[in-house]
């Protein structure tokens, strides 16, 4: 057994890993990593990447099947989806290889492979070679699908984002378990590329992680003309019958069902890699849902030299956000016990659906009743919206009553991926519904439904 | 012959002359239009509407033709032309109802119809009804295409976008002449939509108004790699022959040519309408250019107590801008002699060809060589637009060396219609380099090729 004296080790080697190490090593000191499964990113293996792909070949087949709104009769296509699963996993590739060239040309002594498991808080063993004594820690090893105990026995049936991207061709008829934003994201695709797709959307009584009720009702109306989706369905029984995935439910509509799928889509939820990195032998507390307890805005663990980055820490699984994490976390491990605050961006939150969910700075929920006042665009009728038939959503803006200032916003509407990056960056300035009102606003252009919801903000703050 | 006492009388009812009606109006002056042609705006009669509209079914076939990069195969299809054309001047006639249905709105007496024209700085004649004396004036009364006069005794075969939308179908074969945005516009549109379309980019050097060298020259090599360009050709003679415009031309491969085409298409420059309106009874004075010449401050002419608003100024033709104007013009009109400055907004200027242009804050050509630093994205690499083969374009941000403000951008890129309005704001808001870093960036998005431009901009002033 050897024994390694280093500053800092990073348990998980993806975004919130690497960004850690860097920033742990621009300090100059002696760090190592430990990964025992993939380099590279969730985000570019199994995430945001593949699941754009599969999304830009579904809207593309949508454009098809919807020009004739514009004048143009198309006699028939054929999808050939071997040949969309290859892209997808062609440019997957491409984007993993950027990310593993990366990792290459780190120094191959800062590098190790194996299963870490800690000893105690400044003592880790990686398989049965190495101890690792280091000041502080980072762990940053990422999460996986939660199969829930319901769907125990389905085997291979059960598909999630860490395996769909793998399938050489779409199943017929999929159920998809999840309404967050990768049951949504990855259900509407299958949708449009002609499988036969049901969403359950069962347990919480939320949506794409809207919690502005008039949107999430919005989402939901323009979701569900769209999709099959079975809101708060009961459930009774999942079982595999004849190579089939049998699901026995009470329907939305009340009517007792029971039907055959191919294959189920869980995104019902992730879990933290933490089961085998001995934690117990740490002074790190974890809580009931099985995450770590840690500090959010230092990410230290109690009182221990042990910070968490990255989707382990179970909130969002967002790149830009693991991305921060790991930096702040890389700096604080360096300089511990000298440690600082991280410093969160305005949030801003996108589901790529069609149309675009998004939200962005202060949360609807923690807002105080009356403190506010919202502004509304219906996207129904604004005018650049409707040229491009993406007539379709709801934006509002949550205004301060006294001070003015523009709080946040919550929407479904056409490429509000863009309006939320835009509306994230006013709230980050903390400027006033007045000071927003003087910016340029070209024509015709989506971008005048912000204006129009400032404008009605602006009336009823009177 | 009736005389009439007002306050300000507008000269012309379109965008600006209805907002600088609205602005006089709200401070409780007596105040009358007068109009000759149209009630209503440019931009939703010949403008900015029925282009986008026509941009939308060409973008649509587009998209069809493109699905087999996506793995669909289309078996062929069919367009309606026809369909394309009634859908333009449906949509159109119902935002120009708006309009209308707002000039209703005013009060009968404020709206009088006729010709106008100036008896001296302070009275108008109306037809041979009516004379207007008025303590001040705004003219708004727009502009139109000129036409060259190489053109004349083409007759009915010039179009112009005062005439295209008119179209039963689209004819075959067109010759659009001038790159300026209107021209790149409806030429890429006309292309799409299967008409054999050659460009004239004669004249000047510019191209879609860009002003820095590299944005321009990425700009001609994309759309010059779909459309049929002649750069800088020696146009010798045009002609009607057969029922065809006939153009003899040098080419840009220095070809001698002589080709027919059903129409030519005339984006070549507009020109204000003001010829009849007896400006020389005035002591406003009139350029060599033929544009009325007024303070670009207070919108006021000379000494006079008239003021110019919207197209008629002869500055770029844009919505949000003449309603500015507008506004201020009616203002200053209303409160002449004690008049104030306009406030304008940070210029942004967006061209919707696909990919978009836009730039937005100084003009590349006012900025002080060796003063500022260029932040380059290339957008052939940039992640999401790859993903949505969309990868194509240019983006530079000007960063001032010393202050590190970001002071504007040109670009050319995939969906750069929005990511120059997030731009347009970080200027007006007086952002620096560094505070623009600290805003949020999605993943994956378009946006972050803003983030890499400025990280290149942060690199290269060290």
């Amino acid at each position: 057994m050897k024994t390694l004296q280093v500053d800092v080790a990073i348990v998980g080697f993806g975004t919130a890993g690497m960004n850690a190490y860097r920033s742990a090593k621009s300090l100059g000191k002696k760090v190592v990593s430990i990964e025992s499964s993939h380099y590279g990113t969730t985000c570019a293996r199994v995430g945001c990447m593949p699941s754009k792909l599969l999304i830009s070949a579904a809207e593309a087949l949508h454009q098809v099947r919807s020009a004739k709104q514009f004048g143009i009769t198309v006699n028939g296509y054929q999808l050939d989806l071997p040949a969309v699963m290859n892209r997808i996993r062609a440019e997957r590739d491409r984007f993993v290889n950027f990310v593993l060239k990366e990792v290459d040309s780190f120094p191959p002594e800062d590098k190790i492979w194996g299963d870490a498991r800690f000893i105690d808080d400044n003592t880790i063993q990686v398989d049965e070679n190495i101890t690792i004594k280091t000041n502080a820690f980072v762990i940053a090893t990422g999460s996986k699908s939660r199969v829930p105990s319901s769907f125990a026995g389905l085997g291979d049936k059960i598909l999630s984002s860490d395996s769909i991207f793998e399938l050489e061709t779409l199943p017929e008829k999929v159920a998809v378990f999840g309404q967050g934003f990768i049951g949504l994201e990855i259900g509407q695709a299958l949708h449009r590329l002609g499988v036969e797709m049901t969403l359950f959307a069962s347990g919480s009584d939320s949506f794409a992680g809207i919690s502005d009720p008039l949107i999430m009702e919005e989402a939901r109306r323009i979701l569900g003309s769209e999709l099959r989706i079975e809101l708060f369905p009961d459930v009774k029984a999942i079982s595999l019958s004849n190579d089939k995935v049998s699901i026995k439910f009470l329907s939305s509509e009340k009517e007792d069902l029971e039907e055959n799928f191919d294959n189920v889509f869980l995104a019902t939820g992730r879990q933290p890699n933490i089961k085998d990195l001995g934690l117990e032998n740490t002074s790190v507390e974890v809580d009931q849902r099985g995450y770590v307890i840690f500090d959010s805005l230092t990410l230290r663990c109690g009182e221990s030299p042990i910070f968490v980055a990255g989707d382990v820490q179970g909130s969002l699984a967002m790149l830009h956000e693991a991305a921060d994490e790991g930096t702040i976390a890389g700096l604080n491990a360096a300089n511990y016990p000298n440690i600082q605050n991280i410093k969160r961006r305005t949030p801003l939150s996108i589901v790529f659906t069609d149309p675009n969910i998004a939200f962005v700075g202060d949360d609807f929920r923690r807002l105080e009743s009356g403190s506010f006042v919202i502004g509304v665009t219906n996207f129904a009728n604004q005018g650049r919206s409707r040229i491009m038939l993406k007539n379709k959503g709801l934006l509002h803006v949550y205004v301060h009553l006294y001070s003015r200032r523009f709080l946040g916003a919550q929407m479904i509407g056409p490429r509000v991926e863009h309006l939320a990056h835009s509306l994230s960056w006013l709230v980050q300035m903390g400027l006033t519904v007045d000071e927003i009102l003087t910016m340029p606003f070209y024509h015709p252009v989506i971008e005048e439904g912000i204006r129009s919801a400032f404008v009605d903000a602006k009336k009823k703050l009177g």
